[in-house]
């Protein structure tokens, strides 16, 4: 594992300011009742994409930028895939986004839409990976990873600074975990500042490859299954070389949660929270109504983002 | 008259700071290409109470504090009773909430959790106010007016303040008008800053006390009648004091919108905004839906508040 010190996470910080916001922390009223101490909701909802994924974007890009870098790509059609569109225009160089021919044309638009140049290419999201590492060995692009990258990393973790400045007192931190950026950022940020913040991550039952790598002891494929949490799909990387071991050093608890609670916890946000979340940012508070996490001081759940298809929100809680 | 300064905007925001929050400033993609201009909202959604008036009772009631006062009363069983009562404990002062026993059980609970004293007496608004009047003749309890009160003001001009140190070339600020504090309020500060800012105030057809008050050049009353913007209801007060001067001097243009445009205003917030606004909130995204807002330059619409009945809320996006 190479060595993230919070010199890095601060540096982060002081790039990213500007260009990504400082996210409210808000109480959850109805939350608190359930746990029975206070639970305070971290909102990257907010954030201009639309998800945390703007932090570790950013970050990299600057540093890129910094090294003279003009041209970065990455093959992610969801919310790296934005980030790193609109950071790079922020920061005023130029991004292709590789995707499958099959990737729904909304999708393709919101890229599209950031200034992106987007470069369709065969039927798979192999396909994309391929074709973005082409760009790498011919075109002179700069590779940016969805999650298992320092840079990236470190920009999730300036999560983990505004959490202790604002509740010095947190005891758990609850975070989607899925590739691991965004759960060993927070978790390095939080327990650097104070070692006993315990911090739990929540996955689906379905096709968690972290939790599946972190019983096997090494990164595993994990089949990808249709989930409401579609953000948290996909593997860690076989080559995987700092989530696995930041978030295997850092993790104190796993939650997996089924189908049903995932859909109650994007019920309870737009219901009691007044908030659109897409599934993966809604885990963490399906798993306090679950009961499957307890504390004896203050909760903080990291809400990762809102992009969410409408029409799957409107239906989840029309059902309700 | 009571002339309000610059310098009590900016020491209301030292009040108020870390008791509301600075509120995000974020760029919506639909609206922009609706207008031609980039148009930018501001989430007052996102206040621990869920509305703007956080910040006007916060000021009001933390210089009542520093000069002794130990018991506040108010008489709204809306957003400015919320955060009437979220302020006080807050700030370790007690609030007592006037309302009648036909406000519904949800909005006296909500008011009563925030550990407001909840006093419930006769049947009307009115029984209510008279009850809180009450209470400081006879137990030395301060009223904390909704609107019509510098302090007040003062601490919803801190939006204003905001919205130009985020966006210094802001040239249109659109709000909601209803009593007149936010919009008096944000206007003084824009237009204290940068003289040239348009300030457009947006109300319902149905019952829009400001506007009526404004053509007729004096305080009117105005039937209250039914509507989404329920928020923006309510009389100005014949003998308002300050709100009607200031909306009158620093306003330059009113748009009213009817019922229709307010429930494409509250969709089109979940569905591209991925927002849950209030009526009152839509208001200022509809104007610029309807093609009534042109700017040369950015535009900026204060997103008032989230406390819209959910069901309503349900159902509305479900009609679209």
């Amino acid at each position: 594992m190479s060595r993230l010190s919070l010199a890095d996470v601060y540096r982060a910080r002081q790039r990213i300011a500007g260009r990504a916001l400082v996210t409210p922390l808000l109480q959850s009223v109805a939350l608190s009742k359930v746990a029975g101490v206070a639970v305070y909701l971290k909102l990257e909802t907010v954030q201009p994409t639309g998800s945390f994924k703007l932090r570790g974007a950013t970050n990299a890009l600057a540093q890129l930028a910094d090294e003279g870098c003009k041209r970065v790509v990455t093959a992610s059609t969801g919310n790296h895939g934005r980030a790193v569109a609109y950071a790079a225009r922020a920061l005023g160089i130029e991004a292709a986004v590789c995707m499958s021919s099959l990737v729904p044309r909304n999708k393709v638009d919101a890229v599209a839409a950031l200034g992106a140049r987007v470069v369709i290419v065969g039927k798979s999201q192999d396909d994309a990976q391929v074709e973005a590492q082409r760009l790498v060995r011919e075109e002179g692009y700069a590779f940016v990873p969805p999650f298992d990258d320092p840079r990236v990393i470190a920009g999730q973790a300036t999560i983990g600074i505004e959490i202790l400045e604002a509740l010095p007192d947190v005891a758990t931190i609850v975070v989607p975990l899925s590739g691991g950026g965004l759960f060993s950022g927070v978790a390095f940020a939080a327990k650097s500042i104070a070692r006993a913040t315990e911090m739990v991550g929540v996955s689906m039952e379905r096709g968690a490859a972290m939790h599946a790598s972190l019983e096997a002891g090494r990164a595993v494929h994990v089949d990808e299954l249709e989930t409401l949490a579609d953000s948290l799909g996909g593997g860690i990387g076989l080559d995987n070389r700092h989530t696995f071991d930041m978030t295997r050093e850092l993790i104190d608890r796993v939650v997996l949660l089924d189908e049903v609670s995932i859909a109650r916890g994007i019920t309870h946000a737009y219901r009691e929270e007044r908030l659109v979340v897409e599934g993966a940012a809604a885990v963490g508070m399906a798993a306090v109504l679950d009961g499957a996490v307890r504390s004896q001081g203050p909760i903080v759940i990291v809400v990762s983002g809102c992009n969410i298809d409408i029409d799957t929100h409107r239906r989840l809680i029309g059902d309700a």
